[in-house]
């Protein structure tokens, strides 16, 4: 089947650009020295997660409990959890989960750590922990190198946990006096420190530089107009996602009326909302809720009813927690269809 | 079970201030002597429908066929899709659907209308057609009285459809004379007007002056912030949704992280993207994809890792998108969970 087949709003992925995305990456970061570990939050289908390991990524990333249950249902072994995870309901699947697979996760505070650590014990399992530093990017995370040495020396002692390292978000050279300073402390205390971990797509030197041993890296397997149009290297090409819709109006010669609006594309500013691949002089320029609105006034092409169109979204990641499926195709033919298995777990 | 007993974050309707919500629309329409049609897609929860059709709304709108066969599935038998239906997989759906509910849908084109037509009357049924107008709103609908008259008598001429009237979103008294031609052009000709149906919250008054028998609402079911905030008569009191979340972290005595970010609350600006209502000094001032951040610098509150807040949301028809489920509440205490069976039906 085509893609202009499907009926639409469709979500779509041109697996020849995925796949090529994919591979780029798992070589930049094996050029750079550095472990590559892929954020799976942008793309939700186990079976793009299991590509990305097939490639060289040493584990993946999901930011929630119920998107890591669907990636260890699919068989996946080694998930991090940049997370605090806390309360009892989510205590008790992560230690389900780390009784299927290596459960690393994130933590700042001593409520976080003495949590984990109760469920963890009384469950007889152990879950890893990467003390989490804010090094700028105003998040979480722990504010002074003592600070992470205290968190990690309590992850240490307590039983049910072990201490993996630290781990910081997003990547940036104004960390570096922190972590030399909390290597230096956490060693003087003898605390281990196997994961130094940094995060962003595109920040992969910076974790290198940063003296990181893992790198956590998500959107670049979709690859977004936002960073496209930031950069001199990548073009719309690079994107693997687009929205096959269909024009519903064209009630003036300027304006085009698609079957996509704000709850197919997650549309905020800045506009334009998406480049159609066919016209990309046409501006989808509003969304109103199920409609967007496109302003073709600069296009000599004639729009009709029914008319089918490719549409680049400017927020993938966010795009894709909006579908419940996603078609792969190679060259316009659809191979097969994904669930979108991690979509909508927001706990 | 206590709302803040719900893990984390976790979707939850007030059930007294819905259940008001209804009431005073149904009481609305009724002293303005129009007829209410409720819009289905800010909740998408068949039971909420039912609870409108209840208080005396004459039938329901869904905006996607997926959406309509929710409903028509949960027993609703008067459902408008005020979109162009178009390409033969959601015509033949639609047709299917008109053999279980009375369907009417909006058409503003030929192609819109002849598509319809040659289903429905392969199919043995009868779909029911408004013409659209556009009278501003600039986006879908004819754009002259004497077009809607033309398209009107193509509807009225072809097999398998009816002719039910027009209709028009938002409705605007700059349509006044649009509508006005236009009723006397279809009554020239001998066409159908049955329905004259206008659209949005807090313009019911608006459709009853243009001489408008039918007005779609949505949005009042759950009352926005941002309706709110424009309104002298309203109070955050009237918003029926929030959104319970857990503080994960307090990094620092100004900044609190809540486990709600962009893939919660649909968040974009303007900020603050919510209300919390324990602390309504604090501010919800930038959201990641997984966090809230949360300016308590103004609170004297001390927060603590752990808390439970609940947050009204900025934009609630687009949170309810996010989740497959709500909580319904009275008094802070779960009467039942509903599915948000509606959502994400893009097509």
């Amino acid at each position: 089947m085509h893609i202009y087949d499907l009926d639409t709003p469709a979500l779509v992925i041109d697996l020849d650009v995925l796949e090529r995305n994919i591979a780029d990456m798992a070589a930049h970061c094996k050029d750079l020295g550095i472990a590559l570990r892929v954020h799976t939050k942008t793309h939700k289908v186990p079976e793009i997660a299991q590509m990305q390991l097939a490639a060289g990524s040493q584990g993946i990333v999901c930011q929630k409990v119920g998107e890591a249950e669907v990636m260890a249902r699919a068989g996946i072994r080694d998930i991090l959890i940049p997370y605090n995870i806390l309360g009892t309901q989510k205590l008790r699947r992560l230690t389900a989960l780390a009784k299927m697979a290596a459960i690393t996760v994130a933590a700042d505070s001593e409520e976080t750590v003495r949590g984990l650590s109760a469920q963890a014990a009384a469950d007889g399992v152990t879950i890893r922990v990467l003390v989490e530093a804010d090094t700028g990017g105003q998040r979480c995370g722990v504010q002074t190198p003592e600070a992470s040495r205290d968190l990690g020396r309590l992850v240490a002692d307590l039983p049910g946990l072990e201490l993996a390292g630290m781990m910081t978000f997003p990547s940036n050279l104004r960390g570096q006096a922190f972590f030399d300073s909390a290597r230096e402390l956490w060693a003087r205390d003898g605390l281990p420190c196997e994961v130094l971990s940094g995060g962003g797509t595109g920040l992969e030197a910076v974790s290198k530089q940063l003296g990181f041993n893992e790198h956590r890296s998500g959107s670049y397997a979709y690859e977004g107009l936002t960073r496209i149009q930031k950069s001199a290297d990548l073009t719309p090409e690079r994107c693997a996602l687009r929205v096959i819709v269909t024009v519903v109006s064209v009630p003036t010669a300027g304006r085009v009326i698609i079957d996509g609006g704000q709850k197919t594309f997650e549309s905020y500013p800045p506009v334009p909302y998406g480049l159609i691949i066919e016209h990309p002089e046409a501006r989808i320029h509003a969304m109103s809720v199920e409609h967007g609105h496109v302003d073709v006034s600069g296009c000599n092409h004639r729009f009709r009813v029914g008319e089918k169109l490719s549409v680049i979204p400017l927020h993938q990641g966010k795009v894709t927690n909006m579908h419940d499926e996603v078609a792969a195709a190679r060259n316009g033919e659809v191979v097969c269809v994904w669930d979108v298995a991690g979509r909508g777990k927001v706990r």
